[in-house]
């Protein structure tokens, strides 16, 4: 099989040098090219450090053309919100597929695009096609898919851990808590006050309580599993470290199960999911980092169910995933590039 | 006024060396005696090389002779659960006064000491007199105190945080949800896998999810401001850090108030507190860190209500709240060795 | 005695808040006034949200009259090389004394400064005058100041760690080679990615080996104790820690000492000085941090002399050390506000 | 080709499971035994969590026979100094080969082996035909070993960083200074005060300065490559970060070259080795976290030579260059399991 030729756009960000790290791995994707909107001169690895000696090439300046000229078939968007779904538009016209990591293809609703991000969609027209890229809810649609809404790092984790509590009808869907604990590279390589070493090093705060734009996108995927509305309380905080999600997912059970029952609900149903780990003890995110698993531990507690699941940010929660729905896109084995 | 002599049992710990310091500044204290249960030949900087040079001090096997001998008039005991009852219990015998910084004489009702310590309580005769020494709340009986059991890091902040809403009536006492994040500290300076540094870097988790001995405390302080009866899941993590713990507690109101109320709730309760901040956006850790402030940030989102608060574990959670009971217990004024 | 009205330019910075926590202990001192170039509506609290509650002073812009206006007698700069010079001169000017965080004053030779600035001194009028304020070193001259310029935070490490050994002609002073390990802190307050989180967490990485401008301050210091001329080579590095600076300091002996004599000569050498302590193992800045102490250790290792000395960069190293000076200026006790 | 059977010796360290993740990317290889001195019940994921769903494998207690009856055909010792020779000899005995990670088969002198560990070496005999398994050195020896002594982690630095200048004749062999930064996990992960996250997080510090056992390991690599005899002075550190290693190495040149000739006498010494990088712009260990690569970048400073090399410790330190050797001994491709 001839290796695919993708592009990544946005290349300078901490998402697009995981990204390019597995791809380099990945026996059947070969990156032909790289746009940064700054630095245009720059090579990857002025950019990363890391991948010096690994691959050579100079970053360019996003040129639909270009691309069409280099033969990309598959292109991975790292760019911001809004500047995704402007250059997003543009490859898919031109008859590329596309993974966008942004936001800007995730929300179905308009309403819930209004309400949280106080404007309509950047691009209503492919919306429509775009795929919802969790691929442990998502597999089949995703085969086919041409435009690809990669899942969000936080979203991700509340989704799993409740999906089999909300497709099973066990909790009352109003009464999810999800307390979220995030390394600070989930905040992006933009120099600011809040993510200085200083500032955030031996610090823990919360943020956006109730307000981050991640809470629809959970309640979308999981509203999708069943007839119920989730009403999501999403609690992100910043952790001194530099990756890692651990969610801590607290629900009202219509009846409370044993802890034995709990577990095997979930593992039973997360039992053909190469990349969820339903693991016998409480998990730290360090046992996922570097992979693109997702590690959930649900137990039975004063009365609640709390399921407590953990995932690399930049991995699981970004780039790992991004390779995962590029398999399914297409047609190879889920696992290529992310586990030997 | 003569400086009061104090005793330090237990002294080879993180709070130890943090009572010392803020012992050295307290215009009316001096420590005079320090025990260690190991290595007696050493000296304080021995144990703590930041004490080299401030105070001379060798460290002692606990002996009550010894510390009558002295003439010790008050004794903080930084000894572990059980090890500490056993030492209270002679030293109050000998006259002497003791805010005990375990977790022996904090649990009143022999029904939950059983449930939560599968043990009935070590010392039943003194825990009938001895003080909860969370100030904010017990400032009167403190006054004439010969036994203060000295808070708890987690409960203090929890407590805090809802002690307003309670009070007032305004929540379901049976909703609370306290996810809370300390700092590796807060283990203790025994050597072990878990708090080994490669092991809780770069990682966040939970542990004893539910089931985390200072449920009680919370519980106990809370239904004493009430007629209700408080269920608090509480929920604590590990967090890459020194210092710190910030608890994010989320509480269902009977009616969802403004924020501008619930602001204006707690600044009021608190307002003659010197060591409760109300502070007007949402805090991390290290605004309190090296204080005996609490900072709190009350919210409303999604129709609960959610309360940000943090304190410094080693100090505000243990040692300064231990200072603070100590001035109050003499007379002094409350924020003598802690503020300026 | 009534307090000295002290003001603090460039207070949103890290070295300003230390200072201002350090005056506010302080017995003689009262911060009047604070001024910051940008967000001049922003009170102290709002900049460093830990001083809520403990000042309440709102940020003004820059201005000498207004400094006049308000009976400021000494004026803290925490302002960036070259503002700072054109700020303090208006204020010496005015009356005022001045001690000056910043490197402006510190260098006397105009030769070095062009050399390592590529520039001539900003005031080379007030230089003259400037009392280079390492107390140990300077304790004499400083009685009388009215313009101090502090000691930077490397430099005071190095020098204090080769001091005795120059001064008692023990070692070739070109064969001096300081490698110095310093905490993210030290690289200010204006976001940049190189002190961006995740750039600089689990990293440790050197910059401007032997071009840093800090080398000329060690030699100046080292070569106003003996007749010799040193050649430092002086290698900085970042650590991901917020504080501290560690410098290990390797130089060749003319004669190679026991470890005991050596120990005796640095303990005889700082007998006197109440904020060096030579200490009997090797020290981590862990020990320093918080505190106004440098601790050094010396030690003969293959034929080679090697002083570990350790500091708080913030503390000692700027505001700390600044407070010492300005005790020494007002003839007061040198520890005030630094030690209990 | 069929996959060689492979078993690895102490198991439940950090050492082990870097080496397991490898292997189990490696085409070639298969671990089908892992041995474990306590806790022989356990599973590798129970001793490390990460490894979960990845290998099912029970640990074993360590048994030659057993690993005969398992066709081993090569065993990684990640056993401690001293145990490790007593396994490896019957190891060997039984017909197997062996990658030891032990310092057991490093020195050659035995001389040194007295000098610095005060005792004689374990296994005389196997010494011998130890090859010194640093395969930029080596390579030629390796390809027949039956036992290979695999490098230490700070030696790698060191010698790798000097190696070109002792080679060339370029520097006085006596005046080389090593100074060393070290990840806690270079401590190993039996829980000790030094290494609880609480003491060495916010702290660097020497240790073991000019007296490290490393010493003679480093100058007994270099004479080899020369006539000269070196004498190191190597300061190693403990820097609160997880992994890495940053060696910033002084020596004296006998003639300052530019500094483009040094970067090119090092671009050509390493330029046919896949995993030295010699880097335009000093490195930090994040660069090569995670990857077998050492970087580095050659610099000359007022008159001296400072080499900064930097590597992952466990990887390239330990793990990853075990693989390499596994790959030359076999005559595999140098790069299998460690490069894409």
């Amino acid at each position: 099989m001839n290796k695919i030729r993708v592009a990544v756009l946005g290349a300078s960000g901490y998402t697009a040098v995981e990204l390019i790290e597995i791809l380099l791995r990945h026996p059947h994707a070969s990156v032909v090219a790289a746009t940064s909107r700054q630095d245009e001169t720059k090579t990857l690895a002025d950019h990363h450090p890391r991948l010096r000696g690994r691959i050579t090439l100079q970053c360019q300046g996003f040129s639909v053309g270009s691309l069409v000229d280099q033969n990309i078939e598959t292109v991975f968007s790292c760019l911001p919100h809004g500047a995704s779904a402007s250059a997003v538009a543009q490859v898919l016209q031109a008859g590329m597929r596309v993974i966008d990591l942004s936001a800007d293809y995730r929300l179905k609703s308009h309403q819930d695009q209004e309400l949280w991000y106080g404007e309509p969609h950047h691009d209503a027209v492919n919306l429509k096609h775009a795929v919802y890229g969790l691929p442990e809810l998502e597999s089949h649609q995703l085969a086919g898919a041409r435009l690809v809404a990669n899942p969000g790092c936080y979203p991700q984790s509340v989704i799993l851990a409740m999906a089999p509590l909300i497709a099973h009808g066990m909790i009352d869907p109003q009464s999810i808590v999800a307390d979220c604990k995030s390394g600070v590279s989930g905040a992006g390589r933009t120099p600011k006050l809040t993510t200085l070493f200083p500032e955030c090093n031996e610090s823990v705060s919360a943020y956006q309580v109730g307000s981050h734009r991640h809470t629809p996108e959970m309640e979308q995927a999981l509203n999708g599993l069943s007839d119920s509305q989730c009403r999501i309380l999403f609690i992100p905080h910043l952790v001194p470290m530099d990756r890692g999600i651990l969610a801590t997912v607290v629900a009202t059970p219509y009846e409370v199960p044993t802890n034995e029952k709990l577990y095997e609900l979930f593992a039973s149903y997360y039992s053909s999911k190469p990349f969820v780990r339903i693991v016998p003890t409480l998990p730290g995110t360090k046992q996922t980092s570097h992979t693109n698993f997702v590690d959930i531990h649900p137990i039975v507690a004063r009365g609640r169910i709390v399921v407590v699941a953990c995932l690399d940010n930049l991995i699981r929660g970004a780039s790992g995933v991004a390779v995962q729905n590029f398999n399914l896109m297409h047609g190879l084995e889920e696992t290529l590039g992310l586990l030997p």
